[in-house]
């Protein structure tokens, strides 16, 4: 394994981090948070130095590169990414235990958005920033703006793996042959659409902080608000804005590249966009329908049923509402979503509308199979033949979800809370939701969870994000053993 | 589409059903319970007139027999035995309502143990005695006991569909050469281990009636007490009779038959074997643990821990404790073991260790594949490559599952239960379990669920018993579309 290389990137990664820590600098100076303004700077110095090291120790020549590197290199960096990312939190006192600090800021690159904050008002402007902007650089993911910052030469073969490692969903999706270029145009579109969002929240009059800090975390599909009850006390045309944005940000980016193509009839009849879109139509109606005796009129249901779907199946976790409260079919139906999650290439968790969609072709094709034999027949989707590989890699893929799922959830029921709790706990952190029901609902916290949950449920939401196999890696006794 | 074919094995079955219904008759005549003599007789009347029916029109010489026909017999099969099985149910008064007779013989064939009854002590023995036989019927599968009894010419092509549409497990261990042989065999070990348990059970005490019900229910791994505490007042020496003999059921079959040709040692290394053994006395180790402090002594709390445990992992069902009230840690244990279930090609339900054992290879050797491309490595059980087709088949059977099972769950949610409710209710049901945790706990029923849930539960029993592509392929278009 060629560890100067990653030494190398993990080095590069932490310069970047410090340099995105500089806006939040700038507020806590505005404000006056000496305090903030100090335990920003302090890591700041720590990443430089670690980095320093990093990039001294590890010059190199050897270019090799493979997909165990790539792995290793996502599962690593974003370790130590959330390890650095937290310390302004742990210095400044604003979360003094260590494994809470953790929790957030990987809570906040996952864009999970789950939080261990009682009273998220008490925390400063600055650091509300730094938390906000955690969901924006993990939603598109560091290592790929990396390969879209960082020139390479035509020998650097590293931006395959990393790509493949840390872009979600069953299949890279290469817009461009130059994977720098597809790194740029994906972080062009993002940045984008996020300028859009805060300028319509602007207009409906949201102060300039909230709306950055709020397109920052719909962008993100992440969720962490900067209010105690998330967006509840917005008015209908912000919580609208936000509805949209979710919903466009859980859409597969190779799709607005296509429109920017003008390709507009092979955008909108991709069949992952179809499931997505008439999934997220679907539930809107019918919770819009079980909930409708709980709001005034039928309008004030769809809203925030179209809401509350946009913010679930986007993996954003936003609410308007206390949906804890609503009836057991809307509530099914929400957890049912949990689990299906936005677009492959979006910045959205869970399995994805395209593993689904691939387990229901495949599921097809095998019935057909066995009934005639003799048959031989590919799994297609967008009338594309799917390589056999891919197919396989979905099925493994969900094999280990179900046994991590399977097993945080035991774990973390050694808490003694309830089976809603820990079960929707598992589900809102491993496909990076953020809120769950019962005692982790929309309206509450995950504080009351014990060191060893909230460590399990840390892992969950990076297992999530980075779709399990970086981080299976990188605790592989495989990957030791072969190392040369 | 064979359709004579298939008419001609449903009149041999609704013949066996009818000639199975006798030893009922016998003992309500016995008891003098006219009322359901007359029930009994009733329905066997309709059972012959119907087969009469069959077998008159469906005289052919066509031999074509293939996987979709066997899909479909065996599917159709089960449903047409549930509906005449639960007449004497409905006739008799005895569970007046259609639907919840249906429930209640379909939750005895699949060998789910679920039941509507608030009070199983008010139903007549004869009737008694006919639920529990359904259970050991329904647990080797009646097409299997048609294979082993009916005499086949050299030229019919079925057996083979059949065993594998019946059978569960991700595939078929043929025992012997010739299929006819092998499901005599099987029945032979399971009609001795059923008498073994029986004379434990007489041994300890138990009256012949109680002993001849609670074997039967214990060798198809069903779950239908016939007291309503169901185990939990007998002695610990007959519920430790239970708690072995259910584990013994839970084993596949195949291993006896190894074991009567003395190889030894290749029974007991056996992987889904030690995968079996190991989870479940992993699972009574630390159930026995948490629940401790509930019992006076740890031998008590390992007494009742290894008979839930059994219990739930073969999908038994009968509970000697309300496990209801067990902390959630145990709880969630087991749910896990619900869903794990016990071995392919035994008497019990759920995934079956054999397919997990099989999707943990698989996920293996994908990750092994992802690292190092180049090197192409087969999925190995037990020394022997396993064919790629029964990996397909056991990752599209997981797509299926994963979707009926959250489709259920969502639909039930309508009748307004608890989350906890509602999702081990279709767990228990998809999986042949029987009680769930909370309103549907050991010491509860679902007589609650409204008519539209429990024909979905209903449904779940036949799907997870049959394990899903024979009832989708009699509800599939395609099936239809293409018979000629």
């Amino acid at each position: 394994m060629n560890i100067k290389v990653i030494a190398h990137l993990m080095g590069l990664i932490l310069v970047l981090e410090a340099a995105f820590m500089v806006p939040a600098v700038l507020i806590a100076l505005y404000d006056g948070d000496m305090l903030v303004v100090q335990s920003l700077l302090l890591t700041m110095l720590a990443m430089a130095v670690t980095a320093g090291l990093l990039l001294y120790a590890a010059r190199t020549r050897r270019r090799s590169f493979y997909a165990q590197e790539g792995f290793i290199t996502v599962g690593l960096s974003w370790i130590v990414m959330s390890v650095f990312g937290c310390l302004p939190f742990v210095i400044s006192g604003e979360i003094p235990l260590f494994v809470d600090a953790l929790f957030e800021v990987v809570s906040g690159f996952t864009t999970t958005g789950a939080s261990i904050l009682p009273d998220v008002e008490a925390i400063s402007r600055g650091l509300l920033y730094w938390r906000s902007f955690t969901h924006w650089l993990g939603g598109m993911g560091m290592l790929v703006f990396l390969l879209a910052v960082v020139p390479q030469g035509p020998g650097s073969g590293y931006s395959l793996h990393l790509l493949r490692a840390e872009s979600p969903g069953p299949s890279v999706g290469k817009l461009t042959p130059r994977l720098g270029q597809t790194a740029k145009t994906l972080y062009l579109i993002y940045v984008a659409l996020t300028v859009l969002c805060c300028l319509f929240l602007l207009a409906g009059g949201m102060p300039l902080f909230d709306s950055v800090c709020t397109a920052l975390g719909t962008a993100g599909t992440g969720g962490f608000g900067i209010r105690g009850d998330s967006l509840a006390s917005y008015s209908h045309y912000l919580q609208g804005v936000v509805t949209v944005f979710m919903a466009l940000f859980g859409v597969n980016f190779s799709i607005y590249y296509l429109l920017l193509l003008r390709e507009f009839k092979v955008a909108l009849l991709d069949e992952e966009l179809r499931l997505y879109g008439g999934l997220m139509i679907g539930s809107i109606a019918l919770i819009a329908w079980n909930t409708a005796p709980l709001f005034g009129s039928v309008w004030e249901a769809v809203h925030h049923s179209a809401f509350q779907v946009s913010s679930i199946m986007t993996t954003s976790g936003f609410s308007t509402v206390d949906f804890n409260l609503w009836p057991p079919f809307s509530k099914a139906i929400l957890i049912g979503l949990m689990f299906v999650g936005a677009s492959a290439g979006s910045t959205g968790g869970g399995i994805k509308c395209a593993r689904i969609l691939l387990l229901m072709k495949e599921l097809r094709r095998n019935i057909q199979q066995a009934l005639h034999p003799r048959a031989v027949r590919l799994v297609r989707v967008n009338n594309r033949g799917m390589d056999e590989q891919v197919i396989q890699n979905v099925n493994a893929y969900m094999a280990a979800y179900l046994v991590l799922v399977g097993a945080s959830f035991i774990l973390i029921s050694l808490d003694g809370y309830s089976f809603e709790t820990n079960f929707s706990a598992v589900a809102a952190c491993f496909n990076n939701i953020g809120p769950g029901f019962d005692a982790v609902g929309p309206m509450a916290n995950f504080a009351g969870y014990s060191i060893f949950s909230k460590l399990i449920l840390t892992a969950d939401m990076l297992l999530g994000r980075l779709e399990i196999f970086p981080i299976l890696t990188l605790f592989s006794r495989y990957t030791w053993n072969r190392s040369k």
